[in-house]
């Protein structure tokens, strides 16, 4: 662990924190947090990764004219893989980000089977694949390994618990350093594990 | 080039080649191809590839009671990478692929400058970058590296041609082998180029 944990903050997310300039993280999701990391990465062309876009049963679609094609009946789809990936010092780059607002584990519910068998097929195949947990009350996020949450989800298939303890997350993960630009510097993690 | 080419085809589609268990390819989508390559390499743990979802821009969401979630106003957004990316032996692979009736050219405006951009990117990281081409009217699919793309692109900005024209393509790209459940075996062409 490099950085110190337990300093708690509200748990209620305030809008107004979105302009907030300071190094607080309050008010943005994981995922503005992720994108915003993903373009300053880009912009200095450290990495390359994109979350995919969400993906969308497209049942009607009406064409007016002189105006663009709309959309008037769709639905969600379950993704089959994990949201983002991407190319980082030659090497594949697959994950998944999670928020969760439970104080002391994380539900392994939120993790379909076939992202775990997506994930199972990314390390099998040289990628580097982890999943990235918010716990929006302590403000921390986390990157645990794939291989570890695949250890977990195969105890919960035998009978095992249900979730991984926050604080088996907290010894277990890495606490991602909060960064102004790179707001989830995750790159960070993966040199000091992978390279 | 491996394959006889100029074997002309009947350049209408009939759906009802759909069906067909010759190893025709008359009546399938180059989209529909490249997806039953990507899930048989995927079911022979060949390659773990996939196309992103379409991204599209929600406008309005109804949420009905006890039923799920109805997007009742969409527009598509124009993709800002590429169509299809993954993992195949260690390396990360990223591609778009275009279909076109013309029968002398391909139009380089199919291709946008993001698209270009993202490629270089990709490419500078250490990935495999390539366009797949599909000349309908002679039922040829073509695999082009990203490196000649983009040096035509680049040429078209200095005033160059708008296109690349169908010869060129026979020449410096590679005709993709035609496999019964690998319909566009694109990597088969990796394999020769890269390793």
């Amino acid at each position: 662990m490099n950085y110190p944990n337990g300093k708690k903050k509200p748990t209620v997310r305030k809008t107004s924190d979105k302009t907030n300039k300071s190094f607080s993280n309050r008010g943005m999701t994981l995922e503005d947090d992720i994108n915003t990391t993903n373009n300053y990465y880009l912009a200095i062309n450290k990495a390359v990764i994109h979350k995919k876009p969400t993906p969308i049963q497209i049942v009607n679609v009406h064409y007016p004219k002189r105006s663009a094609a709309v959309i008037t009946e769709g639905y969600f789809k379950q993704a089959s893989t994990t949201d983002y990936n991407g190319l980082y010092r030659h090497k594949h780059i697959d994950f998944e980000a999670k928020e969760t607002k439970n104080k002391t584990l994380f539900p392994l519910a939120n993790i379909h089977d076939h992202q775990i068998k997506h994930m199972e097929l990314i390390i099998e195949n040289g990628g580097i694949c982890f999943l990235i947990i918010r716990f929006a009350a302590y403000d921390e996020t986390y990157f645990i390994q794939a291989e570890k949450l695949i250890s977990y989800w195969k105890e919960k298939l035998n009978g095992g618990r249900k979730s991984i303890p926050y604080e088996i997350i907290k010894q277990e993960g890495y606490l991602i350093p909060f960064q102004y630009q790179a707001r989830v510097d995750y790159l960070a993690i993966i040199d000091k594990l992978y390279f």
